[in-house]
C-alpha cells in the first residue's frame, strides 16, 4: 500500500524551526497535506541567549499566509506543546489520520544542553517526553503511521575500530561461541557514543524506537543527519516572508554557517583546538529531499527500524575554515576546545540508501559557498558579534576558549 | 586509596524503599556513615494503586529511631526529591563529602510504567532526571565519589544468539575488516533490549553512565539485578519497627513474593502464559551483600563503568509455581500474558564477579521458601486479594489476563 505524494497527510512537529520550515514547504509543494505543530520554543531560546537569526524571520502565521499566496497551497498550524499536551496531540492524530509524522520537536544544541543543570534537565525532559508522547499517540490512535525522526550522526561517536565506513545504524558483528566452536553472526544497533547531553538524548530515543518497533510493530525511520549548512531553498526564496532561519551563535549556529557570518563581518574564523575534527555535512536543500525520500520509502509492516545516514560528505574543520578564509580573506583563529572530544579524527560514512533512492548531493563547492556567503553578506548588519564566542565548557576545569 | 568500611560516607537515595531500607541498615551495621534521602514516592504510589505492603511498615523517622535504639548507630534522613531539588542535592553532597552514592531513586515497576501515558511520562521523567541530577552533582561537587546504581537484568532482553551465558554488561565482538582482511576485536556495552518503559529507562541510564564516565571520568558501578525475593534480613528482623516492605500486588509484587502471598490466602498461583519465562533471581539478603561488595570494590580512577550481574540463580516461572504449589497445596492457574515478551526462554547468566568478591549465594530451597512463607502467613490478614490480578496489558488488543 505505497501512497503517492498527494495521498500523504503529514504532521510536522517542530515545523517552525530551521529544518522544519523548509521541510514543510517542500512536502507541501509535493502535494502532501501538511500540518505543523510547534510550541515556538526555539524562538524563546533566542531571547534567553540574546541571539537571533541573521535573516529576518516572520511569524509562523505570516509564513503560512505567504505560502498560501505564493503557492495556492494550505499548511495548517496549531500552537501545541507535545510534551505537555498529550491528549490534544492524540486527538489531533486521530482526527487528521496522519500517514506520517516528522518529529523535529527537539532541543538540538549540544552546547545549550551542557550549559547548566537546568539546561540538561530541559533537554532531557523535552526530547525524551516528546519522543514517548509521539510514540504513545501512534500506538493509541490505532492508525498505521510512519514516524520519521531527525537524529544526528553524532550518536556514532565518529569511530569504528576497523577504520572503515560507519554503517547506517546497524552493525554486523561476530560472536565467538565456545560451545559450538564457531563464530555466530549478529546484527545489532550501532553501539552509541554520545558527546553531549543533547546527543545522549538522541541515543536514548533510539532505544525507545527499538522498543516500540519490537512491542507494537511501529514503522519508524531514524535519520542520522550530518551538520546542516545553508539556509535557503528554492521555496523559501520565493517570498521574503518565507525566509528560513540563519543561526551563527556559538550555541545554535552550525559551523559552516557560523564561519560564513564571521567571514562577512571580518571576525576571525574560530576553530576549536587543532580543528582536526572531521564531521559529516549536508546542505539544507538535501535535508528536505531526504525527508521526502524517507516518507516515500517507509518501512513495510513488520520491518525493523530504518536507520539512514543523512549526509553527503565529510569535511575536516580546519579545511573548511581554510576554504572560507581563502574565499574571503578572513583569518583563522584557534581557540582552546570547550568541548570534550577527540581533537583529530578520521571519518568515513556510508550513505548509500539516499543515493539509491535518488538523492543528488549538493556538495560544498566555491560556488555554493558563495551563494550562502551572499546571504550572510546581505544581512550582515544584523550580526551580533558577542554571541559567536563559545561560553559553554564541557569541563569547568578546562582552559577558557 | 582503598577505604575501609568505617571510612565510607554513603548517600542512599531512595533509602526508604524495598531494597533501600535493608541496604541502609546493612551499610550502617558495617560502620559506614549512612545518609538517606527519599521523596517517599513509593508510599504515595501505594495509595494510588490501593495496595500496601503485606507487612506493617513504620515511617522512616520511626525506623531510624528504632535503629538507633537497637544498634546505637545513627542514620540521617532528609526528605528530598532529587528530581526537583537539584541545588539541595548538590549542597548536601558538598557538605557531607560522600564517598559513595547508592542510586535507588527510581520508579521500578514494569506494569506501572506501562499503565497510561501519564505513568510512562512519570517513569521517564523521574528515572532519567534523577539519574542526570545525581551525575551532575557528582561532577559539580568536584569530589571523588563512586556511584552505585541498581539496575536490572531485564536490560539484556534475555537473549544471546550463541545461547551461552549473558556476560556482565560488556560483550566481546569481532568486526570484519575488508580492508585489512581480518577480524578486529571490539568490546562494546551489551546491546540493550528493554521489555517495558521501566526497563527502557534503565537502558537509557546506562548510556548516560557511559557518557559521564567518558567525559568526566566518573567512577560508576551499574548492578544488573535479578528479581528480588524475600523481605527480611538479619537486621530488619531485630525490631518490628525495622520491618521491610513485602509487596505482592500485580504492579510492585515481585513474582516469588507474590506467589507466597497467594499460597497463604489460597489464591491460585497465577502465571502468565505458559510460565516458560526464565528469569534471574536474588534474595534480598544477597542484594545487601552485593551492594557492600560493590562499594568496597569500586572502579579505580580511569576505569570504565563496572557492570555486574547481581543475581544468584535462574529459574523458570512455572517451576517456581510448581515448587510453591507442592509446598503449600495451592493450585496453579494460567492467565493470558498481559505483557509482550517471549513465552518461553532459556537463560544462563555470568555472575562471577560477586562470587569472586565473596558472595555466598542464598539459593532457593524448601527451607528458605518456608521462611518467607512464614512471614506471609503471619501477615496474611493484611492481604488485599483484588490487587493480585494483573490489570495492565502491554497491548490493548491482547485478550484480558
Amino acid at each position: 500500500m505505497t501512497l503517492s505524494a498527494s495521498e500523504h497527510r503529514v504532521l510536522v512537529i517542530g515545523g517552525d524551526g530551521f529544518c522544519g520550515w523548509p521541510i514543510s514547504l517542500h512536502l507541501s509543494q509535493l502535494g502532501m497535506e501538511v500540518t505543523i505543530i510547534d510550541n515556538l520554543n526555539r524562538r524563546e531560546i533566542d531571547k534567553e541567549l540574546g541571539a537571533a537569526s541573521l535573516t529576518p524571520i516572520w511569524s509562523i502565521e505570516e509564513r503560512i499566509t505567504a505560502w498560501r499566496e505564493v503557492s495556492g497551497k494550505e499548511i495548517k498550524f496549531l500552537f501545541m506543546d507535545v510534551v505537555e499536551e498529550y491528549e490534544e496531540l492524540l486527538a489531533l492524530v486521530k482526527a487528521e489520520r496522519f500517514t506520517s509524522i516528522i518529529d523535529l520537536a527537539k532541543i538540538k544544541s549540544a552546547p545549550y544542553s551542557m550549559k547548566y543543570q537546568k539546561h540538561k534537565k530541559q533537554t532531557i525532559y523535552n526530547n525524551l517526553i516528546s519522543c514517548d508522547n509521539v510514540l504513545t499517540a501512534m500506538v493509541e490512535s490505532g492508525l498505521d503511521i510512519h514516524l520519521v525522526h531527525l537524529g544526528t550522526m553524532g550518536v556514532y561517536g565518529y569511530r569504528l575500530p576497523t577504520g572503515e565506513a560507519i554503517p547506517e545504524g546497524y552493525l554486523d558483528v561476530k560472536l565467538e561461541s565456545k560451545k559450538k566452536g564457531k563464530l555466530i553472526d549478529w546484527t545489532i544497533p550501532y553501539p552509541p557514543s554520545p558527546g553531549s547531553i543533547y546527543h545522549l538524548t538522541k541515543t536514548q530515543e533510539a532505544i525507545a524506537f527499538q522498543f516500540y518497533n519490537k512491542c507494537y510493530g511501529l514503522r519508524i525511520t531514524d535519520l542520522h543527519q550530518g551538520v546542516v549548512w545553508g539556509s535557503e531553498t528554492e521555496l523559501t526564496s520565493l517570498d521574503p516572508r518565507l525566509m528560513n532561519r540563519f543561526d551563527y551563535d556559538a550555541d545554535y549556529g552550525t559551523i559552516l554557517n557560523r564561519f560564513m557570518v564571521q567571514a562577512v563581518i571580518n571576525y576571525p574564523l574560530t576553530i576549536y583546538g587543532t580543528g582536526g575534527q572531521t564531521r559529516a555535512f549536508i546542505h539544507i536543500k538535501d535535508t528536505c529531499k531526504c525527508v521526502e525520500l524517507a516518507i516515500l520509502n517507509g518501512p513495510k509492516p513488520g520491518e525493523k527500524v530504518h536507520i539512514y545516514n543523512q549526509m553527503t560528505e565529510c569535511q575536516r574543520i580546519r579545511d573548511l575554515a581554510g576554504m572560507i578564509s581563502k574565499l574571503t580573506g578572513c583569518p583563522v583563529q584557534h581557540l582552546n576546545n570547550p568541548r570534550a572530544e577527540d581533537l583529530e579524527n578520521e571519518l568515513v560514512v556510508e550513505n548509500e540508501t539516499f543515493i539509491k533512492y535518488g538523492l543528488k548531493p549538493t556538495l560544498l563547492s566555491d560556488a555554493i559557498a558563495k551563494e550562502v556567503l551572499s546571504i550572510a553578506e546581505k544581512y550582515k548588519n544584523n550580526a551580533i558579534p558577542s554571541v559567536i564566542k563559545p561560553q559553554v565548557k564541557w569541563r569547568k576545569e578546562d582552559p577558557d576558549p
